[in-house]
Parts: C-alpha cells; sequence; structure tokens
C-alpha cells in the first residue's frame, strides 16, 4: 500500500541521528582540523568517539559487524539526517568511500575477509579507498577503459597501474583494487577486485589533488601500484565478475550519496532561508522579496521531490530488484536538484553566500563534484536513453 | 512503513483502466466530433455509455452515488491511466470540473442538494460548472477581489455579476456559483456558494472563448448573471464559508488535474519514444542521438517525479490533513514538468509534433493551460514563500 | 568600427514600418479573414493594397524588381517592425516562404525565370512555395534523405514524389520543387531545384495539415507530384546543385524567420507589459509583484540579445561571407529566446494570455513552431557541434 | 551604420594583448606565489613590470596618465584578450578594484588628487581599494543601507564604521571610502568619497574572508575605521554626492568585470573543447557524443551573445550615454552565460574539471562570485522591472 510514513523505528532513529548531528557534530563545523582534504585523522577519531557512545557508528553495516542492519529504506531516512552536517557521515563512520565499501564487503566478502578488512572497518578503525577510477585514458566515466592489470604469478597477483581522483587512499589502511586480470600466459580474464593493506611494498602516493570539494577525509589521490603482490584469497567475489560487483556496489552508493547530500542542501536551505527571514533591503525581509521568495520555495520542492526520489529507488532496492533504471534517474534529479539548492542558496545570501563564513559555500563546492562522480548526469542519460532504444 | 506497491485492487482497477482507455476510448481520438471546445455532447454520452458499461462510470464518488469510494492513493492510480487518453476522464465521467463538482458535493452538500444534483451528475447525466473566476478586475488569481452578489432577498438570493473562463458553462445543467453575499440591507456577509440550475431567467452566455486548449467538454464560456434567484436551501454549505469550501474543493482538484496530465504526458512520451525509435536521420535511429535520446530520459525523469509528487500529496490528503502545502508544490512541480515531458516530445518529432496528425501537439496545447489554472505556478510560489517567511 | 545606430535610411524606413503597421495593419488583426491556415486571399491582397500604396511591398527585393535592394542589417531594422504584427510581413509580401523563394529567384534565376516568375510575386501577385520537406522516411531535417525523384525525358524532367509541410502550397501560382535528378538512363545527379506552375496535370492536393501554427496563408500542406513535367530551362541553377542552392536561401532565410518572430515576440512583451502594469492582485499591480516583474526584465533582455544576434549576422552576410556558422548560432538562439518570450507573456496574463482574445496566445502558437522549422535547435547544435570537433 | 569590425587599432591591440597573454602571462598560472587570496605582491610586480614592458600596462587611463586612452569599445576588445588568462588583468594593472578606481579618479579627482593617487596607481605602483560594502546590516545590494559615518571636524572629516568584502584591502596603498557625511552639528549631508592612504591611524584590517574565489590581489577584507582623519581636500568630488559618483563608477566597472570574465569563460571553454577532441570515451571522442559537443555549441552561442551584449552597451557609453539600463541587462545576461560556459566546462571534463591541475575550476569557482557581485542578477532584474512598471 502507497505509504510515506516511515516506521516508528526509522523515525525514532532518525530523530536520534538529527540530535546528535545538532548537538554534537554541528559544534565541530568550526573546528579547524577541517582541511581542504577533509577532517584530520585526529579530528575523524573523535567525532567517531561520539557516534560510538552515541551507539551511531556504521549502523548501515548488519549486526553482525556492529551495525544495525537497516534496510536501504531506513538508510535513507538516517543519512539524510547524517548529512546535515557534513562532519555528520564522518563521525558516524558512514562516508563515501568506507559506506560503500563495507556494503560491498558485508554481502561478497568471504569470512576471512570480513574478519580482516570489514570488522575492524565496522568498529571505526583504519578507513578505505576504492581505487577504481583512473587517468586518462585509462577507465573514467567508461569503465571499459580499464587499463591496471594484475598478473597472475603462482598464487599471488601483481598488480600494476595509476589510479587518480582516488578518493580517502591518504592515510587509509587498505583499499578495492579493481585491475583487468590477466592469467600468467597473459590471457584477459576479465576485470577483478583485490584487497590489500597499503603500507606494503608496490602503493605509491603520486600526489593529493587539489579539489573543489573537502568534504573526504584524505582528499582525492593519484597514486601509483607497481609491482604490488596480492594473495589469491584476497580476490574480492570471482575473478572476472568485477565489473558485476562494481554494479553491487555502486548503484546503492550512488543512493547514500543522495541521502547525505540531500540532507547536506536541506542545511543549506535552512541557513539561506534564517538569513533572508533576518536581512533586509531595499524596505523589506530578503524573503518578503518575490524574487528572493521564489527561490527559497522551489528549494523546498526540489528538497521535496529528491527525498521521494530517493525513498522510491531505496524502496525498490529493499524489494530484491537491482534498480539500474531508478538509481541512474535518481542520481541525475538528486544530482541535479541539490545542486540547484546550493546555488540558490549562495545567491539569497549573495557576498554571505560566497565566504566560508557559513557551511553554504562549503557545500556548494562539494554538491558540485556530485554531478560528475558516481556517473556524471550524462552518463546516466545516456544509459537511460540506451534502455529506452532497446524497448 | 515507506512503500510505493498500490494495493492489488488499485492494480487491478488500474489494469481495468489501462485496457479500457487502450481498447475502446483511443479509437473515438480520430472521432470528428471531437471540436475546438471538446467533444460534443453526442460523443460524450456515447463514451460515458462505455464507462458505464465496464463499470468505470465516476469512480471516485462514494458508493452511495455510484462510485467506487477511493481514497486519493487510489484516485491517483486510475487517473493517470484515464488521462493516457485526453478522452478517458470524459468517458469515465472523472473530467473537470465535474469530477471536483462531484467531491466537493459529496463532502458539504444536504441530502435534499445531493439527490438533485450530485446523483445525477454521478449517473453521467447533465454536466456541472463552477462558476467562480471573473474577468479583471474581478476574482482571478486572487479570489479576494471577487465581485459578484448575491443579495438577500427574504428566502432568496438574487444573484448578479460576470463570470469568465468557466469550463463546461455551455451546455452544463447546473452551477455552482461563488458570490459575495450581503444581507438584505447591504451588509457584506462574505462569499458563499449557491446551486443552481442554468436553464432559468437570470443567465445568459456571452460567449465561449477562443483558447489554447481543446480538451474539456463545452469549452470555457464568459456568462452573466442578471437577478438570478436561488432559493436559501440550495446555499452550498454555510453563508460566508465560500473560501473555505473552495479551499476543500481546490485542493484535490489540483491535484485530480496533476494525475490526468500525468497520463497525458506519458502518452505523448510514449508517441514521441515511438517515433524516435522508428525514424532514421543522419545515419542512425532518432533515439540512438544523444539529442533526442538525452530529451527522452529526462522525460523519463520528469513523468517518474510527477508521479511521486502525487501519490505523496494523495496520502497526505487520506491522512485526513489539508495538504496546503504539498499541494502547492506538487501543483507547481507536476505542471512545469508535464509541460517540459509534452514540449520535448514536440521536438523530437519536428513538424511531425506541430500537427495534429498525433495528440502530441493537442496535448502540449491543452498542458500550457495547465501552468495557469488552478492556480498559476507564480501564485504557489508566493504561497510557499509566505509560508516560510512566517515560519 | 563597432557601431550600432542604424543608417538614417534605414531608420527612416523602421519608422515608416512601424507606423504602417501600428496605423494600417494592427486594425486588421481583428479581421475574420484570419484563419487557422492564415489570412485568406482577399483579406491578403486589400493588405498587400495598403503596402502598395505606402510602397511598401516587397521591400528586400532589388530595385530592379520593385524592392528597394536592401541589404540584410537594413533588411533586419525593416523586418522587426514588420513583425510586429503577424499580419505585417503578409502586407508588405515578405512573408515565407515568397520571401526566401524571391530571394533566391533575385540570386540564381535566369533572366527569363525572373520575368516569369520573380516579377509578378514581388509585384504581390500569386503566391510561391518551396518544396522540400517530405512525409518520413523523407527529406526532413535530414536533406539527405530526400527522395522525390525527376528524371530526364527528353527536354523535359518528370516529377514523382510527396511532399509535405509545404508553406503556403494551398492557393499558390507555383512552386520550386526539390528532388533527385535521374538521368534518362537512371543515374542519380543529385538534387536539383525546378520550377513550375501548380495549375498543371500532375499537381496534386492530399490535405492541409492542421498544425499548431496559423500566420502562413495557405498553411502548410501535404501533396503529390506524379508525372510533373517540367522543361528543361525551368530548372533554377545547376542541375546537381540543388543542396547548394538550398543554403543560399536557408542561411537568409533562416534570419529573416528571426527578424520577424522577434518583433511578433515584441509585441507579446509589449501587451503583456501594458496587461501587467494595469491588472491588479493581492494588493498591487502585476508588475510590482517580482515574480511577475522579473519574467518581464527577462524578456527584456532576450529581445535584446535576439536583436544583437540578428544584426550581426546580417552583417557577416553582408561582408559576403556566407555565415553557415553565426545563421545556426543566431537561430538557435533567436528561436529558444522569442519562445521564451512568448511563453513568459502568456503566464503573465494568465488566463487572458490562453485566449485568443489578444494576439499573445497566437504568438505563442507560432512561435513554438520555429523551434523546430529552418532546422531544430538540434541540428543547429549538432552542426555547431561538428564545426567544434573538426577545428 | 550598424557594424561589428574593430578598428584595426582596436584590432591590432587586441592581437598585442593575445600574443602576450598566451607568451608570457599564461606560463605564469603554474606559479606557487598563487594563493586562496590572489598572487602575491612579489607576482604581482614581476608580472607588472612584464607588461610595462609590453607598453600594455593601465592601458585603459588617459593618455595623460600612462594610457592609451581607449574609448569603451576598445576597452572591450582589449579586456576580454586580457582576461584570457586570470593574471592578464593583474599584469595589466587592469583588474578590479584598480581599474574602476582609476576611471573614477581620472573623471572626478582634483588635479591634486590624481597627482598623489591616480599617477602613481596607473604607473603599477600600491593597489587601491573600494571601501563601500558594509556587513550587515550595513550596505549591501541596497546602498541606501550605508552605516559607516564621516563626521565634519574643523578642515578634518573623522571616518568610523567597519566595512566588509573589500577586495584588495589587504596591502593596498589607498583606500576610496564611502560614508555618511555629518556635519559637525550632526546633520546628515549625504554620502561622500574620500580618498584616505592606508598606513595611517584608524584603520584596522579584521581578517581576509576566506570566499570562493581567488583571482583577486589581496583577497575580500573586513576592516574597521576608527577615527580615521581624512582632510577636507580629500573628499572625492562634492560632499553629498558619493552615490551619484558610485554610479559613474559602477556602471563601466560592471562591464569591465563583464570582458574580463568573458576572456575567461572563453579560455574554459577552450580547454573543455580541447580535452573534448582528444579523450575518448564508449567508443568515441568526447566530443563526438551529442551530449557533450551540444554543451560545447551552447558554450559558443554563450560566449558570442555575450560579447554582443558587452559590444552594445561599450557603444552606448560611447555615445555619452549613462547606459544604465543596458548595462543592468549586460550584467545579467552576461553573469549568466559565462557561469553557464564554466559551469558546463567544468560537466564535460569531469574530474578533470573539478581538479586544480588546469584552470578551468579556478575559472569556475571565480565567475560563481560574480554573479553576486556588482549587483546581484536579482537586484538588475529588480530595477529593470522597476523601470518598465513606470513607463
Amino acid at each position: 500500500m502507497i505509504d510515506f510514513e516511515p516506521t516508528s523505528e526509522q523515525q525514532a532513529l532518525a530523530a536520534r541521528v538529527r540530535d546528535f548531528v545538532r548537538d554534537v557534530v554541528i559544534p565541530y563545523e568550526a573546528d579547524a582540523r577541517r582541511t581542504a582534504h577533509g577532517p584530520t585523522e585526529a579530528l575523524r577519531q573523535e567525532l567517531i568517539g561520539h557516534a560510538r557512545a552515541a551507539g551511531l557508528l556504521s549502523i548501515h553495516v548488519s549486526r553482525e559487524y556492529g551495525g544495525l542492519g537497516l534496510d536501504h529504506r531506513g538508510v535513507a531516512v538516517a543519512f539524510e539526517e547524517a548529512g546535515y552536517s557534513m562532519l555528520g557521515p564522518v563521525a558516524m563512520n558512514i562516508a563515501a568511500p568506507d559506506e560503500g565499501n563495507m556494503h560491498m564487503l558485508d554481502l561478497i566478502a568471504t569470512d576471512v575477509q570480513k574478519e580482516r578488512y570489514l570488522r575492524p572497518l565496522a568498529a571505526g578503525g583504519g578507513r578505505s579507498c576504492f581505487c577504481m577510477t583512473e587517468p586518462p585514458p585509462g577507465a573514467g566515466s567508461d569503465p571499459g577503459a580499464l587499463s591496471a592489470t594484475a598478473r597472475e604469478d603462482g598464487d599471488e597477483f601483481i598488480i600494476d597501474g595509476r589510479k587518480w581522483m582516488i578518493t580517502g587512499f591518504d592515510g587509509a589502511a587498505f583499499a578495492i583494487i579493481m585491475a583487468r586480470t590477466l592469467s600468467s600466459s597473459g590471457d584477459d580474464l576479465g576485470a577483478s577486485m583485490f584487497l590489500s593493506p597499503l603500507d606494503v611494498p608496490g602503493v605509491r602516493l603520486v600526489r593529493v589533488l587539489e579539489t573543489i570539494d573537502s568534504s573526504f577525509t584524505g582528499g582525492h589521490a593519484e597514486l601509483e601500484f607497481e609491482g604490488l603482490r596480492v594473495p589469491r584469497d584476497m580476490v574480492l567475489g570471482e575473478v572476472g565478475e568485477g565489473f558485476r560487483y562494481a554494479q553491487v556496489r555502486l548503484a546503492p552508493a550512488r543512493l547514500t550519496h543522495c541521502m547525505r547530500w540531500l540532507g547536506a542542501a536541506r542545511r543549506a536551505h535552512d541557513i539561506a532561508t534564517a538569513y533572508a527571514r533576518e536581512r533586509e533591503a531595499f524596505g523589506q525581509r530578503l524573503i518578503d522579496h518575490e524574487g528572493v521568495g521564489f527561490m527559497l520555495a522551489d528549494n523546498e520542492i526540489d528538497l521535496q521531490q529528491a527525498r521521494l526520489a530517493i525513498w522510491h529507488t531505496a524502496w525498490v532496492l529493499d524489494q530484491g530488484r537491482r534498480a539500474n533504471r531508478e538509481s541512474s534517474m535518481a542520481k541525475v534529479f538528486c544530482a541535479e536538484a541539490v545542486w540547484r539548492v546550493a546555488d540558490r542558496a549562495v545567491q539569497v545570501m549573495g557576498a554571505t553566500g560566497l565566504s566560508e563564513d557559513n557551511e553554504v559555500c562549503r557545500i556548494f563546492r562539494d554538491i558540485r563534484a556530485f554531478r560528475v562522480y558516481d556517473g556524471p548526469s550524462e552518463v546516466h542519460r545516456w544509459s537511460l536513453a540506451r534502455r529506452l532504444g532497446r524497448a
């Protein structure tokens, strides 16, 4: 039956997250340990300590690994509240890429792999990263261009290749690495995923990129694998099935991005609304100028519609369906809607919106990036169009 | 619990409506009795006969008056399917303004009024109209400018005033008339609603306007009341409460418009998609051109988001809430989304989309009007902004 | 030297056209002889009589054939004024397709052809049409799909094929026909253009299409050529050079469309502005509501920018350059800008804008078509993108 | 006569600037002395040295003070080329706010004032700033809210007040200060402008704001005047005429911003186009995907239309007219057009566009600010609407 009422458990969880973010997290937004490449590890650990104490750490993971075993709708309701501060997901250990990595490990990893990598990660230990994207002409929007290789060598694979825009690599404890697998005789076995610690030979940080966004711990790195050895039992899932697993990770990961950014956009809107209620120009409050009020009205519509897109897609996932079409539609709509919201919030606040005196400008910059990562709008439109063309 | 699965009853009803529209209604689209002012009465009666036979007449009305007593979500699911042909709502007797009038009579009218007006209307008898809008400078987007008057005269009210853009007046059996009520001594008692047959003295059709849309039976009329006498027991609801009742009518009526036009926009999109799959230019199918495929992808997103907005607002109404904010948001979003869909459908089809050889152009013209009636987008944005300013 | 001052001759001509349109043409807008397929021939002749008397007939043609021999900038300034009423171009004999046909005949035709076809056409005699577009799967946006044929037969060509969306065919005296030329042995000689009267065997009107627009005399026809014989000396230009000549016609013709529709959009804007200055809602004039005033401000910007695009492209053409890139850019920008203007004008006027009580709705409908004809926006963007890809 | 050909002098100057920017300035873009608050003074002086050597320093100033005495059209042509690198205007000493300050001093200052302030500034000496904007609730978009005061005290004025978003204050040699003038008896004499060095008592830097943009030398400061004494002969223009002079500064300054940002947007577009020509995805070059190519085509249209708006407004100013309406229209159109261009350039380049590895992201961030400063789009639309309402 069509119903838009979250369960009482979901509502209670959302309220707890909301209070936690408001009372504990937001005061940290003024902390000087927020850098251009996200919060420092010290700040991250301090925040994680608070979430642990509040029972709000890694809530999306299965109960076996310390989470609440939420379904996608439960995640949707809670993550929006967490995203209300850009530090919220960091504190609750539900930020990208860790959150998506935990989700995938939970679904695909062997017990040995889970104990080694998932359990400490879910407990707020060392961070992880997901090494798929490569600098041109490697794998970008088109994953088929994957150029990193993993060559079989007895019971190991030897990984070589350059990766780029790898969120959180700097300072991470381990990585999930996507590479084109080659048999010892050089046959192409397809793409596979590999698990590896990063404090080992064959891993080299080239640089951390300067980017427009600043909320991700560790920033986005360029790095090189040169002869990195990974034992065969650290292949994640089956050899040659890397792209299929990437889909397992990407559709929900795409949606959790939507959830968190919805929260952030709501925050920007709330700040702008408060500003427009208080500030006067030309004889009346800004919000009483239709030119401003209409922008805020459009924000409300965009926020509401983004929430509906997320809830719907989460529901489809909860039915056990892959939701490729729905998550593509939701990604395009949400990324563009929250972008409009953030852009209007900046505009309503004028010069104040351009400064870092408040969170609006920072949210704006981060949200710009969301129109590109997890598939640019154009790639999702292309995918939707192809689907239509086939039908 | 968040759920997007219509009940099995709703699904079954939707399927019946879908089949009825496809098999029975759509073949009538080529009927020459469709005029610039909607289907002729003969065509309307023929269509209604089919719906009656199919058990699909006035389905939204309470069971007591021949309907299915659907809740708003049930209405949403069925009306979208009905709207898939612009003749669908006519056939099923759920077109504006009759549909909204039945809804309001069902809620507000006395038993005597219901027997006299609601029962025959719901049975597919003579049509009705809703006389609120007035030519400038009377009541338009701003109902407060109401200038028609109803002066007490013993047990009657005498109504005078000019109305304009009155959908379905030409050929209607009766009207609900909004007028400013004056006591016999001239005191302003506020706006009231009156029920009156139209084949009586004091009612004059000035003209039927030529307008861009063409789906409403009887078109849109300008008319004059001159000394129209209405007995006191034909006041609908309380004297002075007209605007409050108008709200009772308008929020759901606004939403049923969204439902029907969502169906029509889906139709335009389907026609355009079929065209783009078949037609070739510059060496490939139109749909394989990203410039076309992206438009169709955006259509899918807009249709989906409009549906979500409607379902959500219907759910709010079903919780017994007034949904003023939600229905304003849904009206703005849906009217503009279905408009974008229709506009892209025209563009994809090129010259074919500009001709009346198919339904796309006709849908496009009718949908343009929807951005204006039931509150232009600007009035709803204004209302949303005011609400934000007060909070 | 960069200069935006029309010459004094251009200014004087513009003023004469403006006065003529205001004083003579606009009063005819209420004339009942305006039909869904443009003005009747009687109305057209009456209007042409007025323009002839005012010395404003066919002003764009060379002096030898009765015009003023204007350059493209002169045309730009005068045609915008003419377009201020949709009857202006009809009166002045500068409406499509006659205007573009005269331009092409002036440039390409032989003296014999000019005397036979151009002179009477420029004098306001029988109308002409341009038969290129074909129903799917023939020549539409992609002229390469041309399917009509002209087979050599001694000193004649025999033309067969179906044409569609042929503006002004119904009632025209002659046609310029694009067909794929076949030698008597069946070799494909490329596309050529042919001149033929229409009151001859082998010409059949299939129907006049019902379309969204209504300003073109004769409407848009579907027709069939079956064994139409055209003597060899009535080939326009060289055999096999049809597409090249089409370009000669199309770039300037595209621009004169922009000019006329700029005038029409300005008209819609002026009507909406006057309405917004007069009408009140919610306690103040519409124009004092920022939600309305901002729309009108955007109209002013769009009108100004469209004019600049036109003037610039006209200047490029006057330098003797082909202006393919500039005219594609101007077409896209102007068609979409005047469309936005007309759409906002409708919205500002609310229900009044949806009715045919004024010119706004009619302008709106006609302008919608302009985003499709003379190359849909998408075809021009495609052409611009290809050019960028080659550079 | 309508003409779009710059004079040969203008073309020659543009070519010199283009070469200078390409050969000398662009190589500095990788210089580490570019900070979040613009180039360091050392970098600035090095760049200025190059421009001086090339004869391209302060070209907009009158010949008497070392410039070329260009008219606004000459400025338009040259500044677009200068803006092609964000360091170009810095090098040529034509960046905001110095450029506008020089322009105003040239027009309004006394000879004594010019010798003291204009001559060294035009020669590339110490920078200047313009102290008008104040933190809420002072003068922002609505200058009428001015709260800083200048109280007469004998032959001096004593200035008190807080200013905010003052571009270039940090490190500047002098300031033009807008303050509400009070007579010694406390009468309000209206707003006036004052010239003052900044290495004097009563001037305090509160902080340099962190903002989204980074091209302005010295960044944007908050500062406080406390008892700053300015002698009467350092009033710029007449007492009480400050707002009138601000208009003298603002209309052209607004336009020079448009010129420089047009150059920067063109640069972003060129970088994105080169990227799209080279990079492949899904089997073809990015630029051959219509989804990408159409964005670049739209960029070309926006760039062209922005240039036309600038040239037209410059021409109006060159006719000696105030161009308030034209410069408002140009500001709105250009700020939004260059913004669209920069946004599309980022999107076309994907992750590369989000990183600071190239100029696109930096241009994007700076251009966002331009929609706010020199009057947010909304203030100009409001002003245009009011003008329409009065007519």
